[in-house]
């Protein structure tokens, strides 16, 4: 597998290190906590999913300024010699309680927890926010999709139209964990093992004198393996194109997996096509659709009886158009030996390290969840938060992505149902602890 | 200088892949002429700005499948052996047109056209979308901010919410070639660089006793170079902290930059804070604001008459949050000896090499742009693909950032004001030649 691209400590905005300069020359080194989460839930989104921890683990534990990026540094002019050399020797020494990766929570709860040295606690802050925040975003995203999609896979069809480089592989390992069955990504699927999928473009069926010619060369490369794209000149045409192909592959023993349909009304055509595939007697050539899908399309093509059997989710999801951004930060709650929130209009904090516990019933399907101090006692209430990091070493080996996507599946059972809507905010109940109440009182 | 992280030919759709290895074992390697375009205007943007060209040639004149990459494809058990020997030893041999970064387009105008094998200019389609789509949404967006900031600097502070790491790295780069002063981005400072930008957050505030004593602290640090973020507590309350620190400071012989206002209401807010440092002497104190800016909110709180001096301008504009991906398509346009078009409902394409002719009055300002065919003959009307690659080779050496970012200026300046409205839609007009015209009539 290929190693992700380590972003390094210059992946920072400047302002973590003026502060850190100046912390340095006043000699500020105690240890702060920094709590990252989502403030506001901006859009009502009911839940979310955490992601990207094992990226902030990796990162962490290899925390160190190069010689290229302190000489980088240097030629800015505004850092002191003694602060630079003081960088270099610099290494990730603190404490983390995270949720682990595929764990579901809700807006105001901590995903994650730094306890560090002040200066180290705020360099990273960027890259935590960056990271946790967009690999969150898009599990939750795909896992509204998971939802309506009900038994149909998914597979991410969003590379071409990602945010950068870096966006179109998270993405693809995101929607994994969320369910999606496979990616298009190449790339993804060699980083993560994760399934590829995918098999012509319009430009293949141009490339050949007709759409039927076209359709018999690619079943001849790839005999047992065939989607055909039907939508390059006219659907109905394609489908029966697609029927006189199929019918030869099996006179061959073989079997077309299916055809797609990327354009026009997807549930006229769908139930169309099916009808042309079922009257030839090739009730198992599944119809594939990709299309500018996402949770609000899936659920429409569904309920107004299209007969489609898997789909190709593009750039709605890999982009999270309707939320782009999640509201998640990065707030000093502690440091030495006091409790700290701020008080900004709108943007209020609350003080102290904490735990969530999360209450479920007899059968594991979750009530409430309690955000209280991380040393409360509770009589019930699971903790969410899992210490994974202590002076600056990753503490367990990263759980396989099959297993994150296993937790993930797991969990998402347990979650009612109308918390999953995609339409209606139903806001799952999350309540303060006494203890953690009354330390805002008195801060 | 950092050089930006090659993505590979691995970065590419498995359709890609899958037709490359079927042309290749119909042996079809005849050239095609793919076009690429922004189809359809879905949010009505008046129009655009090209950018991401410099990582498109590095990568193609590099492209070359590792011998990792290859045992990948292999464990697949997709592809042939021949097909994957044949992996092995391709570059990319073609030709590629396109609009210089900087230079400003519209709808349906082709920004780059590739000529090469068809195996060739097929595998790099998902790659030249991601990377030019991305970057030119984010310089179109940055534009926009520009355009309504008048004279304020903006500054780029996306780095937290930006899609991925390498997002992070690319909004910097294109909202400075848009016009942007300075990035937040201490890695894209390095890696391109641009000015970097940043003093304090709210953490360091609370880090010290008081407000009063993190402000002291801080402007003896830096003492010719603070900003002070003043809503920790109370905006009103933190101005005059900072009056005082400014006063400090002014005694020995130093001068505070500016204050920085992040939540609240900037208008009232910014008023109130410029009269508190009018009168204490310090107008010479600039009020910097960030909290959610973007075209819009610019426009407003300036309409409202806020005394804002810079902007630091973050997630908003680094997802391009009201338009976060841009329907950019690549197109097959000619193939072998005949030009070629799709008709798929909705995604009706433009068949032919085309040539973009911008006609401008004798000041220089735009009249109107012709889409033609790549030898129309033009009386008037300047060519704005130029060949950037012949047989694989980048041409010329790549302007610098600088000069980028000065031709979009130009290039600016000569946009009529109606066609950068943020709020009205304004179609600059875009015609098609005669010859071109006549070519989809007869394909």
């Amino acid at each position: 597998m290929t190693k992700a691209h380590r972003a390094g400590p210059l992946f920072t905005d400047l302002y973590e290190l003026t502060m850190a300069a100046s912390y340095f020359a006043h000699q500020v080194f105690s240890t702060a906590t920094f709590s990252l989460f989502i403030r506001e839930n901006y859009l009502q989104r009911n839940f979310f999913v955490a992601a990207g921890l094992e990226d902030v683990l990796n990162e962490l534990a290899a925390f160190c300024f190069s010689e290229q990026d302190i000489k980088y540094l240097q030629t800015t002019g505004i850092f002191s010699k003694d602060f630079l050399s003081y960088l270099a020797g610099l290494r990730f020494s603190g404490e983390i309680f995270a949720m682990p990766e595929g764990t579901i929570f809700f807006a105001n709860e901590p995903v994650l927890e730094v306890t560090a040295p002040i200066i180290e606690a705020q360099l990273i802050e960027t890259f935590l926010l960056n990271t946790i925040g967009f690999q969150s975003m898009i599990a939750s995203k795909a896992a509204r999709c998971i939802h309506v999609a009900g038994d149909r896979p998914l597979i991410d069809f969003s590379l071409r139209r990602t945010q950068g480089q870096d966006a179109g592989h998270k993405v693809a390992r995101s929607t994994y964990i969320a369910g999606f069955a496979a990616t298009s990504n190449v790339l993804a699927g060699k980083m993560y093992g994760i399934p590829i999928s995918g098999t012509m473009a319009h430009s293949y069926v141009e490339a050949f004198s007709s759409e039927l010619v076209a359709f018999s060369a690619y079943s001849k490369t790839f005999p047992d393996n065939s989607i055909f794209l039907i939508d390059t000149y006219n659907t109905m045409d394609g489908a029966e194109n697609a029927v006189t192909v199929a019918k030869e592959m099996k006179k061959n023993g073989h079997s077309l997996i299916g055809v797609r349909l990327d354009s026009g009304d997807m549930v006229d055509l769908s139930q169309k096509v099916r009808k042309i595939f079922d009257d030839a007697g090739l009730s198992d050539v599944k119809i594939f659709a990709s299309s500018g899908f996402d949770e609000f399309k899936i659920t429409k093509v569904i309920a107004e009886g299209a007969k489609i059997d898997a789909l190709g989710v593009g750039t709605k999801v890999g982009v999270s158009a309707d939320a782009p951004y999640l509201d998640v930060v990065y707030k000093m709650v502690h440091f030495k030996d006091r409790d700290v929130r701020k008080l900004s209009p709108g943007k209020i904090t609350l003080a102290g390290e904490k735990q969530v516990f999360r209450k479920s019933d007899q059968n594991g399907r979750y009530l409430e969840d309690v955000i209280g101090l991380r040393d409360d006692i509770m009589d019930q209430g699971k903790p969410l938060l899992k210490k994974v990091m202590e002076n600056g070493k990753i503490l367990q080996p990263h759980p396989s992505l099959q297993a994150i996507r296993d937790r993930f599946k797991k969990n998402f059972a347990m979650l009612d149902d109308r918390y999953k809507s995609i339409l209606e905010y139903n806001a799952y109940p999350v309540k303060l602890s006494s203890p953690l109440q009354k330390l805002q009182e008195s801060t």
